[in-house]
């Protein structure tokens, strides 16, 4: 069972890396770009018999290792929403 | 109109982070994890009448800043598609 996980700073914390890259953006000529925010991506392949015990068991990860939940949020999303993007893929 | 970029490293290259949160998560006792892959999360925030014309426009960005597209493909997704998770939602 393929789940992804969006791991964010948390709306009040500053984001060092998504300011220096709307600056740099800026110095590119993209100046339209009000805000910017970097997290990360994870991607787990995880042996579960459903998408809802894949998507406990990953929260459980998140929680004790994936995210940081004094600064991060973390959003969880599995295939059976069919709406992954496959990896490579331009939508 | 808001657009999420997600960045990953393309299927051939070694995921040295990923390997490791994998170790990781064996070390805690989640040994049912069969792959895992970090990739960046980027949400833009970008002025732009049409959401066709944000995607053109962060498109540009990632070929030309946000990703290393030797290494990394991308994947560009709109609130259109209505299934984009508020930050901090765990779904």
């Amino acid at each position: 069972m393929k789940v992804r996980v969006l791991v964010r700073l948390k709306p009040g914390i500053l984001d060092v890396q998504g300011a220096a890259v709307q600056r740099a953006l800026g110095g590119l000529g993209f100046g339209d770009v009000r805000e910017l925010r970097v997290g990360k991506l994870i991607e787990v392949e995880v042996d579960a018999p459903t998408a809802e015990r894949a998507r406990a068991r990953v929260d459980e990860m998140c929680r004790r290792l994936l995210a940081n939940t004094i600064l991060e949020d973390y959003t969880i999303e599995t295939d059976s929403a069919e709406h992954l993007a496959p990896p490579g893929a331009v939508r």
